[in-house]
């Protein structure tokens, strides 16, 4: 079992890829995708499009958890976030992986054992739980991570597949299944 | 020359291609993209990319004009169509056509003559301005052909380029280029 975590950003977005290894989790591969600053904004799209593609494919996960937005944002950094996470959901369903999305205090609580923890906190927790040497760096990607534990914890209680809708509020389960070529068909 | 607009929204998107025929344009194509209900939300995704870019392969317009995102939404309308809109200009720069944004109210300033016009407002003159035998219906349509006229008339006077922000204030102008091989060597 391998699950591949996304802390979703538009100008950083982080991710984690762990699997089970024995009764413990261990990390696969973690990094972050960083569009060139320059770039007009549709371009960054495609950065992080094809990058996650590649850093998916490279990672081969069994699923993957993204963090749902974050309400704290100002209104033009959540949209921004929120077109970045179109792209990150289009790239991960072209691939037919199953995703699921947790909230900020979600993670938290399921990492730290406290939904408001700081991000510090958060990365320390990542780092014993994943007998890492030295903490995951920098923090978007202890997040991430974080992201996977998360999902890695209540998958133990049955794996929910949720549908990732755009705006969480509380996590809606439903099944997951493939695009199929009558949904197409709708004109 | 040939203007492809986008009425962007998460559950029906309009769009309406015009070209230039002679001094004035004419409807190239135009119909609405509306992913099933009953989908997951990243499945929606899914759909909308791959039907614009079916749709933008057919047309072959010279470049794309988008509607920006609209203030008056509620925050979870407003976040989904944002996720929608990063796939929309995900397609349109996959397909190296530029892309530019116009706010709501300046395609109708531009169409209408006036920022707070009714969308039947709209539909009438672009019905006008497009010698059509009736009007284009429904109103996703009209406001998709609204927001390619729009361009058409800035276009008179040089065409601008936008960075297609997520959240316009403004269009900001700035050269368009390809994204390049080096622009993923970033990590």
């Amino acid at each position: 079992m391998r699950i591949f975590g996304i802390d979703p950003g538009s100008v950083r977005t982080g991710y984690g890829c762990i699997e089970s290894s024995g009764s413990r989790w261990a990390l696969h591969c973690s990094g972050a995708i960083v569009p060139p600053a320059r770039s007009a904004f549709p371009e960054k799209l495609q950065v992080i499009h094809l990058e996650l593609l590649a850093r998916l494919t490279d990672a081969r996960p069994d699923c993957v958890a993204i963090e749902s937005l974050f309400h704290g944002l100002n209104t033009r950094s959540a949209f921004a976030l929120a077109h970045a996470r179109g792209v990150m959901l289009l790239a991960v369903t072209q691939l037919g992986l199953p995703v699921v999305e947790y909230a900020p205090a979600e993670v938290k609580r399921a990492v730290v054992g406290f939904g408001r923890a700081e991000k510090p906190q958060v990365q320390q927790m990542v780092t014993m739980l994943l007998g890492l040497a030295a903490p995951p760096k920098p923090l978007d990607v202890s997040d991430a991570l974080a992201v996977a534990l998360c999902h890695a914890h209540t998958a133990a209680s049955g794996i929910p597949q949720a549908d990732a809708s755009p705006f969480a509020r509380g996590r809606r389960v439903t099944s997951w299944r493939q695009l199929r070529p009558e949904d197409l068909e709708h004109r």
